[in-house]
């Protein structure tokens, strides 16, 4: 048996496991994530304590970072506020602990990477996989590869539209104030009614609006990347009301221009949850390792 | 020498040319775009009237279409609103008529091929390539190979922000009103000032609201694919006074979350002008024809 590594590192916690797939790990931690030589250094000690050899480790990464495998800082953090991390080089110091190829991509690529392998986007080509949670992001494939082109996408600073009359909330982005995530990741629920979501009834107007936001950005989505599946992860999808509210939104605004039978027909197996679950970070950080070994 | 046929078939106008490339056309034509039996058939008439045997044809279609080859509706003209063409077999057409391999793509993801090959997106593997003038829509590649998915990019259809206090306009996109296309495409600007682009003058408040509108949705395509290079081409972008508004806007817009030179620092050559000017659909057509031959 080969056994690889896989590395999540969201913006509040990572979580590491080594295994082969989703029936198979061996060992799993997670710890909250703090200064990158505490965290990685959790994360390299994780490893080390396994009884079996690696063969590669895979990292999902928070942004914005290098993914480059050209490029001199490949593998960095880059520009990110969170303090300490901005220029880290997190994939070469885990490769220099441990000796081993690593991979490294953004959180959302690596997510929808797990999801392609065991997950809801199986045998597709062309998908996109979002996390709505404490951010807003998104990765996914188109013709079967993982997107980057100039750096990589940054789909929750969209600008969407935002009807300041129903709801005079101003977003939250430190950047751009009401882009998509200021709107609607879930930092923006809680501050526009002053309590966290969990705490909300399903019945409760913010789902309605959330439920609008979303498919505002899906539908610039579909209009873009004309994506075979979008599937939602991330912590705000754990209301299980908001789903069926959002697919019924994205036709409404799509209103039949087109004429898609996945769209028009089939939205239930269109707008999906992640296969995976909340595992597809750390899975699809083991499978983006396997690519790594002949 | 091994000639090829080119059809750039948009809304309003056919442009058909046989050559191989700029510098080599050997004939070209123009007409309006009639009913399909009607332009399809000049289409062929102009082929067979030329003294050289084609090798190959290529289509550059208005949409939308069914661009995949292995669809049994590949080829076709399917939903559009326009009389007569929708479910038109197109490509059918023109190979039963003319015996030769016909390749058959959207108006804009061919114009983004030309680009490709002979213009301002060569050595690119991922880019976007827009017309804005009667519609607004974009294709492009990403991974080297053009956008498709679930069908076809539908850009202009996305949502941007709308600021009815300051454009009172309701947008002209019948399907959605004030989408990108339905706030910045030619016929939204001749609705919302009364008269058509071309007559206001460069300094007139129309052109900073549309940079306004062209830097949202630009803004979208960057966060969603992370594209090289934005290519902007149709009637609108004649007007030389608005490529320096919608650079600046988007770096405005962008505020540098972004931190990428080619954006922060060489903004003037990532968004440009087509390099094949408004000659980028046909000369795709045909360079989409030459990829059908050994």
């Amino acid at each position: 048996m080969r056994w690889y590594g896989g590395i999540e590192a969201g913006g509040t916690k990572f979580v590491c496991a080594v295994g082969t797939g989703p029936e198979d790990i061996l060992a799993e931690t997670r710890f909250p994530t703090g200064r990158p030589e505490e965290s990685i250094g959790q994360a390299i000690a994780f490893f080390r304590g396994q009884r079996v050899p690696l063969e590669a480790v895979g990292i999902a990464s928070f942004g914005p970072i290098d993914p480059d495998p050209s490029s001199p800082t490949f593998g960095y953090v880059t520009t990110t506020p969170k303090p300490g991390w901005a220029h880290t080089d997190f994939a070469g110091a885990v490769r220099r602990a441990l000796d081993v190829p690593v991979g490294f991509d953004t959180d959302v690529n690596v997510a929808a990477f797990g999801e392609h392998r065991w997950g809801a986007a199986q045998g597709l080509d062309t998908f996109v996989y979002l996390t709505i949670g404490t951010g807003l992001g998104g990765g996914g494939m188109v013709n079967g590869k993982l997107l980057h082109g100039l750096m990589h996408p940054e789909m929750g600073h969209m600008r969407v539209p935002h009807d300041w009359c129903t709801d005079p909330y101003p977003g939250c982005c430190p950047y751009h104030g009401d882009c998509w995530e200021g709107l609607a990741a879930g930092p923006a629920i809680e501050g526009r009614w002053g309590r966290p979501g969990e705490s909300l009834p399903p019945d409760h107007p913010a789902w309605e609006l959330e439920a609008g936001y979303l498919a505002y950005g899906l539908v610039n989505l579909i209009c873009v990347l004309s994506p075979q599946r979008l599937i939602l992860g991330g912590g705000v999808m754990a209301q299980t009301q908001l789903l069926p509210l959002v697919r019924r939104k994205v036709q409404e605004l799509l209103n039949l221009y087109l004429q898609v039978p996945a769209i028009t027909d089939k939205i239930d197996d269109y707008i999906v949850l992640p296969g995976l679950g909340s595992r597809a970070g750390v899975l699809g950080a083991i499978a983006l390792a396997q690519t790594l070994t002949p």
